[in-house]
């Protein structure tokens, strides 16, 4: 089952995406949100939609795509969580899952202009699959628990800037991840019965050439592991978004330039669709 | 001008208080939020009252004192602020504002007991002054601007687990800041004309024992300079929380015993009021 939300920012309307068909999730809930997504949401919805309760709505393809979930309350991202991408920061490959926090005013729609902050010079790309929670965990008591506390996955692009992270940060990297707008998501959020989160195909291109291109199996810390180690040092409510981390690829690697206005960037995951956002200087959106 | 929220929590009524008189702002609002502190929030709180909309709540003395704002979008903290703490932490000064965060999960009130992480053995107190967003700020031009953009301020302990914090988290600091409840804020939010921010005692006790005692005045980065710093690297919404940094005196310092179950820590700030929290083991409130 595929969700989405459709319209302008702060007005999008919930819906469900069956092909090329998009059913009214109004008449089941307001949005996209914690309270919608704890429990059984899949079953609500089918059973909503097979009582023929959730009408089309008309025009859905010329409309705005949002981010398919509502602000979340959290969004707590896992650094480093690709070897290749370790090595390529110049850093060891992490033996406990490294954790750091974006503000919930990253998260814009898949398709959305992304702006490069003011005195930015090293904007960055990351695709990352993230993993939206469907019921509150805590101190989970192993990995096996923790696929019962997922709402579903969605593409997101983590967007970073470089200098902001690591240059002026006195090493907290949160300063370079919390512009506004630097956590396109979308344009899916997808439950789980519908990919097998272990094994997806995720990548990345910067005006059509190829960046990243790696698969979420070679994560270091997987899904599973990464919402029990969560669980111990934070409560995980519905609607909360984890970042997993982004695999070799992104121009902190030396070998691609960073971004430039007018660049336009495209990530996509398998299964979980394909973003498309044109980056614009500072002064385009003060 | 002082407001909190009384209730249970997520049931806090939001009051004006006035001396020992608790004013029911119901009448003019939902809750102590962002859309509350949005534009010049003690005038219309004065206009209402003057014009006596704002009735009494009976028994307020018995009610528990929830933090006086609702839970923010973000929370937004500012490392090793005081030259001291900075020493007995074993760094420099940071030459430049440190960024971290904590969830808003965090935020709770200021006498409410607060959980000792499972596996803990370094839990710690942080007295800290805490600003509170009354207008959005991106990309302020001095930090003149500042103070146009807060809506007043909180005392706040910013509670950390040492070990989650530096030993465990691959140098990420979020890690040991985002238990459930490790943000006790309030008892009031007060206006920024009731008080100098600039030069406020606070001071945080462990079993009535003294611990941190210090001054705003003390701040490497003072309130004005930090919100204009933030602005060029998040946007800042009406309701956010920035805790400004911690003062000398702490746990971590060596000169302390860290938090064991029924120690009670007490913090207050001068003009803020004063919190008490019983600190629990995590069995008793799983």
């Amino acid at each position: 089952m595929k969700f989405a939300r459709l319209g302008t920012p702060g007005a999008e309307i919930p819906v469900l995406v069956e092909g090329d068909r998009y059913l009214d999730l109004r008449p089941l809930t307001s949005d996209v949100n914690g309270d919608f997504l704890a429990g059984d949401v899949a079953a609500r919805v089918a059973a909503a939609r097979d009582a023929g309760e959730l009408p089309e709505l008309p025009d859905a393809a010329g409309m705005r795509i949002g981010a398919p979930i509502a602000r979340p309350s959290a969004v707590i991202c896992i650094g480093m969580n690709y070897a290749a991408h370790a090595a390529e920061s110049g850093s060891e490959p992490p033996t406990i899952p490294i954790i750091f926090l974006k503000t919930p005013n990253t998260v814009v729609g898949p398709n959305d202009t992304v702006t490069i902050p003011r005195g930015s010079e090293k904007t960055d790309w990351e695709v990352e699959l993230g993993i939206v929670i469907g019921a509150r965990a805590a101190y989970l008591d192993s990995p096996d628990e923790a696929m019962a506390h997922v709402a579903g996955f969605v593409a997101a692009n983590d967007v970073s800037e470089r200098d902001f992270q690591m240059a002026v940060s006195g090493g907290q990297w949160s300063k370079g991840k919390i512009a506004f707008g630097f956590n396109p998501t979308g344009p899916w959020l997808v439950t789980p019965d519908e990919v097998d989160h272990r094994a997806l195909g995720l990548r990345s291109f910067v005006n059509g050439e190829p960046r990243q291109d790696s698969n979420t199996s070679d994560m270091i810390f997987p899904v599973e592991q990464i919402v029990h180690h969560l669980s111990q040092y934070v409560t995980l409510e519905p609607g909360d978004l984890i970042l997993t981390g982004t695999p070799q690829g992104v121009a902190l690697s030396g070998k691609y330039p960073y971004l430039a206005p007018g660049d336009v960037v495209e990530i996509e995951i398998d299964g979980l669709g394909r973003q498309r956002q044109e980056f614009v200087a500072w002064e385009a959106q003060k």
